[in-house]
């Protein structure tokens, strides 16, 4: 890569592990646009060395963030294309900057179907649980409360980052009425919830859900109130790998996130940023291809993917 | 009361509520104290000038903490002894001041046999998961580990007053190997837990556990995954208001205590800081009677302090 | 027996078997009436005579209805005071009467006190479902009303008697807010419902509650919404045979309350009247002594009655 | 709509809402023969004349009940492929009514290839509980029976309107060994079962089954009781709209099936006509397919009707 | 020790390892004979002198195997009455021989008493799973075939030892139906079963038993088809010392007794000749003093040996 | 059928009968040969006489055993390319041929790919119980123990054939770490399991899979622990009758392998070979094709076999 595309992508990946790009959503769309940008500014002089280096740059972004699946499918999405085409370098260059594109806009439009869908299993009345801040999620829970359901949100804080209190002013800025609790309070206030949506950063070909660590504590919570758990997931969520076995990696983050292991000495801290919800506590999966149960994860993953 | 002693009660009284004097063995011991200061300085000139002073004292230090039942019953060991006496003035203010200094001696020796059988559930190699920062757990682990067992503790961290950060110093200025997590992670890490050791604040009649937020989060974490879950507690610590249908309160303390109410317009914020784990995910309660289930709570209140 | 006394005795137990009285309390009540009057109309001219023909009148009286213990715990009450007594004939005779009346009046105690009890587990603003017409369980809920809580109530109708229709009757009659649903509809409404409160017409050592049939399907989707379950129950619903291992009968009452068989040829009709709830399902049992886990029904029997 | 058009809908929307035509396959069926009728008698005088009459038609058909698909589902049946067509008036109508035919005979079939399908999983000696009136979950049975293994039947009353009833006389006429019971005694019975049939009004995306009120309460009895739990459903029973996120409306039906509103002032009533049974709970679903789990509706509806 | 006495004491010792001596029932009463023979056999020559010869007989037999109570609490019951004793050496003698002659009356009184009181809870047409060769459970099952019930044994081979052959045997000689079938099938058979009996070798204070490796599996697969799981026990298989929360030993057996070490080298073999059910897997304890569900268990032991 | 051929296929019909062909892959494998071996001496003077002898010889084979679809999935694997095939004798015998040797070559790739797949599932540290003796678990544990992963493996005797003796051979032969137990000790050992692999017999459309009989007790036992539980299998392990209703048929083999019966007069001896694990006791079912829940197994019938 020459040195004004190494910056694009270097700058992309630092933000994705500073977490300045947050979000699996949008962890892929900047990948894409990343891509784009490293396209627009490529001064390859062949096929081959734009193909090359738009590999190498595709592989950089993808090592930024380890369990995000939303980032290797955006890469993929547009490396496929890319890869599969025989045009000439200039209509390569177009190809990947359309590719880039589309990825980014049927992100977006994924989002708003989701939101619609989602907003349909939203009763009048409902109070909703969510955790961290998923922008799907909160694509289904805005759209039922622009609907003029009346509706009330109760938001984790998700320590250690506190992106619920991130969640709570977006919520609040939209006007809904929403409650901020400890993560440690959601059993106590999940009898009065009426459903948990959340988003997703993975989903394997059994239906497990990797999201943000407390994501599958408030599954079991919802589980054993019987409160019904949704999953709000664009389908480039599907992790392709987890067909052969692949295990997801789960990312652990630095210790200081948790507290300053200065003042413990002698302290372990350990800092897992996600967990694993199984597919069993898992009551749908909407998708922009409509709403499926967890288990036809792997019909989504075989149409999207193929079998090995 | 006079203004001496409403200083000693009142000090006591503001020391509980800002929680510089935390756990519910401590509560009920410095309530005892207090009571005995109260006493000694107490220049009351009649027997009923003392006793009704007295219990007026008592009434006050009851107040200050609603959830823990150490309160109350440290309070009515005291007065029990006191009313049930035909003693002259003097008698009386010597049983009184006795009857303090037994109930915190009968709670250390208490807290030391607990430690000593409950540390006898604890196996070479296990792995504890603790919550908060309670005496009486933290004496059946390090009873545990000065006996030479290898063992290692993971314990949560405890939003929103980080009493785990708390845990953790103690633990590893005993020696002990200790890992800070945040609460959102405790499912994840159970896989590697062998047992769950907490503390109570109260035990209602039917075996229901009332102990610091996220306690029954744990609870059920643990029962999903068929990890023991052990309560050590006092037999002070058994409501007896319970049997004749009480509930127990639970306090809900300051919203600051979560974020800045003044950051977050528009946002609700709520603090309980107690939560109820159900019996059928408590598999003994280690008491200094003996371990008994949860079921069995019965049989102490009742022996403790009879039928309506 | 003599010709009056038949006539007493016989009346009760054709009501009792007639349903015309109904209800574990009262039929415990009415045979301790009937004993009463049997007495006061007994010409008997020894105190062996005396005694004899009061045990034929209990049998007599235990036989009507097989399933419900407060009958023969009621005749027990009596006939137990009577044998151990060495008075005179009409000391004896006065003593039936006593005991008689004592029975009676510590049964509408223990309705009241379990009444008070039970209404402080009810909280403002909850819905309370129960089932079929009982009036100890009913006490509760009044109580609750009366104490000015902000309650509502849904009663399924209780086929094929319908008993149902006399509960929202009574409840719409004290101004309760009371809905009512077929008995199929249980698990669909189980989602409004707080907590469910019923009777018992027997209690088992091992905590099993014997009830109207019906009983145990609301406590098994009780159990799975994991709504609380209450049964309100007078320490003479213990049923003492069941220590020693009997197993409490269930009575198979007429076809044709189901429907009539002449219209169904070739259909075989069954009508059991009571079913069994296992205590897993139950969380509180509500006594006079005060409130228990159902584990802890052996401990009332054990008291009541001593062990084998 | 003609006045002769509208009168024929008019009848058979009467003769849904009263119950005269019921069970959700005749539903389907006279929804078809009724626009067969319309076709016949309709003297529009263009092809859009007729489509739109057909539309208008079909419309009214389905609001004639919210909750069985199959009526819908027989409207759209016969709609789209005269919407598809070119052909002439003439042409147009031949093909609705041919269509309306090949629905009707469809259904017909699909209902003796479950009957053959189901039979099989109905072993000699078996015990089945069924509940309402389902003409396919009949079939099943009576497949069984035809074939001559030894089976009894188990039939709850289903109130409000009793539906049990006729299923019995069915059964019995067809010679089947059966057994009615009131809905409250289905718990009390499953110890019995070996394995419980039922119908469906409707099948979610999600594997979940609407059906007659009581069926999830007979569903989490056999599920508590590891009955099997079988679900015999046409393909046209399978809800299209679940998929992009539509609940199935639940149709509450007059008060005064349950009891006379007269009589009970001050006591509201509810008639929910229908209820869901969760998949977790259904262990096949036999359709005319092949038998699936019920985590595999989604497959059925995905062939049926496509994605989004 | 004399040499006549080590002699005895050693050869029961010498059995009971071997299992010729077997069944925690017949391991009490040998304990209880032995040190009968031995004090028969005793020339010490003070009373101080045969209370320690006593005392380490009693500690030499304790050892022989470490997991079922019988045996202590045989020894005890021999031992504490001699200790408590101001007899002369005679009298001492005779009481010691009374004592152990009382123990193994008792304890054959308790598994008559047992047989009688666990019949009750058998009915006509059950058939009945046990495990190993438990003489209390086979006094239960044996009392009801008795009584006229009609009942079949469905009895597992109990690898290593195979004692399920000799249940089979002693079963198929009093007349009683039984199959014999492997360890591996018996979940494959629990659909056929209606209750579950076995005895125990202890049973800890929050109703846990331990018994024959494999019984927890039993337990298991009879709780998920919710078949009850009967355990009779006589009072003397409580466990005391769990109260103060000591775990039971599980013995672990020679690797001979699974396969022949030598023909598998490099293969470790483990043979645990016990298991723990827990309690929330036991239904009814049958005790000689009343049936008890397991959190009674700590009744039981306070009564026999009182809190700490 | 000319003598020589049936000579050959009655060679391995009794190979499989006696279990000297054991395994269910294996089992399809020899089958495949068969027909090879028959078709290479086979002197059938016309297509027609070919294919009837060969279709005579399939349908002796598929009566050996009944639990394996291995077995007729391999006949129908070359019957149904025969049978499809306008070829000439000779060309048809070369297909024949081809085809067998394809069957057996696609198990051989099948295993080997499981293998790899499955081995991504097991991590460093792992242990791994097995039960049986089967080719494709052992495929999976051997994968992962040559990738290097620190593995161990615990794996029950599995009486009455005590297959789990080789299971023990073979791992100790490849270098792997292995315990045997007895099957009775599988619950007892399942705290120190991360994962159970086993093999299969039959997968039914639901999901279930029918595999040596004490299968469903270890699922069972990991399911109550959250152990996963994963079996590898083939697709041809698939049962695509099961999709019309059909139930697997369970062999119940000769007595004389759990006890001679001569031993035991008066006893009853039962010996099922095979038992059947529900699908939600099943995490993952490993095939060739990718890791897929047990309610895909539709998925792979549909795929494979089509539709009704």
């Amino acid at each position: 890569m020459t040195h004004h595309m190494r910056d694009e992508i270097t700058q992309t990946v630092k933000k994705i592990k500073s977490m300045e790009i947050r979000g699996a959503a949008n962890i892929g769309r900047y990948a894409a646009a990343a891509l784009k940008a490293y396209t627009i500014n490529c001064d390859a002089r062949s096929r081959d060395e734009f193909v090359r280096g738009l590999e190498e740059a595709g592989e950089t972004l993808i090592d930024a963030r380890p369990t995000a699946v939303s980032l290797p499918n955006a890469v993929k999405f547009v490396l496929r294309r890319v890869r599969d085409s025989d045009l000439s370098l200039e209509g390569l260059k177009e190809l990947a900057v359309r590719s880039a594109d589309a990825f980014i806009e049927n992100s977006r439009q994924a989002v708003r179907t989701i939101g619609e869908i989602g907003a349909k299993r939203i009763s009048d009345g409902d109070t909703i649980m969510t955790h961290c801040n998923s922008s799907v999620a909160l694509s289904v829970i805005k759209t039922a409360f622009s609907q003029g359901k009346d509706i009330r949100v109760i938001a984790s804080e998700a320590r250690p980052r506190y992106q619920g209190r991130i969640t709570v002013k977006q919520l609040a800025e939209a006007g809904v009425p929403v409650t901020l609790i400890v993560d440690s309070a959601v059993r106590s206030f999940m009898k009065d919830v009426d459903k948990v949506v959340v988003g997703a950063d993975s989903i394997a070909a059994n239906g497990a859900v990797i999201n943000k660590i407390g994501t599958s504590q408030i599954a079991l919570a919802a589980h054993e109130a019987r409160v019904l758990f949704f999953v709000a997931a664009e389908t480039y969520k599907f992790h392709p790998d987890t067909l052969v076995g692949e295990l997801v990696e789960i990312e652990e983050r630095d210790k200081k996130e948790v507290a300053d292991p200065g003042e413990f000495s002698g302290v372990d801290i350990r800092n897992p940023a996600f967990d694993i919800t199984p597919p069993e506590y898992v009551d749908l999966i909407i998708t922009e291809k409509g709403v499926i149960p967890p288990q036809a994860a792997i019909m989504i993953i075989k149409e999207e993917f193929g079998w090995i």
